[in-house]
């Protein structure tokens, strides 16, 4: 019998954001495999820190996020072939994957390489687009409203054209970006309807108007500008706290 | 001193998708407010039945889901009142929200009347659309594709210039739409990279390729079709199960 592959979604941040299913599985499963920037801490593993064991074996899966030539194959092969050993000994492997495993994530990768050869478990997470909902405290979107999803790394034409179409947006992945999109957002006259979000739900959380940021601002890669464009679920009074 | 206003996601469905903040909100809140259709079950509160004890008040909120001529102003401004005399008490009042409070959902009506009078907590929650991309373990998006959400009530137009500029999609709210959704996917040559989702998560779950499916099959309102247009998080081989 071999084990099963998790791709567990462990939220936004806040450690007390993962589900109950992603809790039990995660100390259930003897091995924990984790995504890491090369040489830095696993943002992913820091959120679940409080559920992991010294007796758990851990696979760091470390990938360069310098550059955007993803999928950097050699890198998940490797990653994958070690996760396979264990499933193969018959035991379990948890993927932790920051907000949801499917949703932008890079979970794909090794899935995509194990998933016909070991029975799998997918759990869903909350996204950082909803907690930029929760976090701003307006709908993302109401009713018959269109909301998309839109990276940062696209051309200024192609944002602009999705940014026309729907009525509410997160612009995501925003990082070395940001005075590109700030300056699109801007020219589109969009800019007091938008709103920049980091670390989510942490407690270094950063949520500011985007009008009152500067081109000097720096946006980490996981950083977005969610966008209203006065909807009926924007539309709502700012609420007081 | 009074009490917090709770917006809490439950997630799309199994009762341990919640999260662990969910869980511990809820059960520490003296009072639960769940929305229901007239003269049925709260979808919202099974999630969470588990969570809910006998000292617990309860304050149903039953809307019509009959007709889309929301919101029910006077439903609303009544459920407000009621969840109003309970904070101005002082106690904390968890309203619960099927997927996320903030993502199409009912719960902005409620946010809409009391938020500026009292203290509030937003807890993001697990979408039913995550939820989706978990149940057909494919990437929902990958990368820098575009992903939108599209109500179907939306005339076939808009509908199919979102579907034009995204490269995955979920269709919510299908319902009564069935058809004519499913008419239009077939006209713009999709129908095969198309899947049909209801009661996402849940032991009745159904997930049916959407070219097995008829016009005689019936949707509920929570329903969805996702849409894969050909984005390399869709490319991925069909995984064996």
């Amino acid at each position: 019998m071999s084990g099963t592959l998790y791709g567990i979604g462990v939220g936004p941040g806040a450690p007390d954001l993962i589900t109950l299913r992603a809790y039990r599985l995660l100390t259930a499963a003897p091995v924990i495999a984790w995504p890491a920037p090369e040489g830095g801490d696993s943002f992913a593993r820091s959120i679940v820190a409080g559920c992991i064991r010294a007796d758990h074996v851990e696979i760091p899966i470390r990938v360069p996020m310098r550059t955007e030539r993803f999928p950097a194959a050699e890198i998940y092969d490797r990653a994958a072939g070690e996760i396979a050993e264990h499933l193969d000994a018959g035991r379990d492997v948890a993927v932790l994957c920051e907000g949801d495993p499917f949703f932008y994530g890079s979970f794909m990768y090794l899935f995509q390489r194990l998933s016909g050869r070991y029975p799998f478990e997918i759990v869903p997470g909350v996204s950082s687009v909803m907690a930029g909902g929760a976090a701003i405290a307006r709908p993302l979107a109401a009713r018959n409203e269109v909301f998309s999803v839109i990276p940062a790394p696209l051309d200024d034409d192609r944002i602009e054209a999705q940014l026309h179409a729907c009525e509410g947006a997160a612009i995501i992945k925003v990082g070395r970006h940001f005075g590109r999109i700030r300056a699109l957002l801007g020219k589109l006259g969009l800019t007091g309807q938008c709103c920049y979000a980091e670390r989510l739900t942490l407690e270094t959380q950063k949520l500011v108007p985007l009008d009152a940021m500067t081109d000097d601002d720096a946006a980490p890669y996981f950083s977005m500008i969610l966008v209203y464009r006065g909807g009926e679920g924007w539309s709502l009074p700012a609420p007081k706290r």
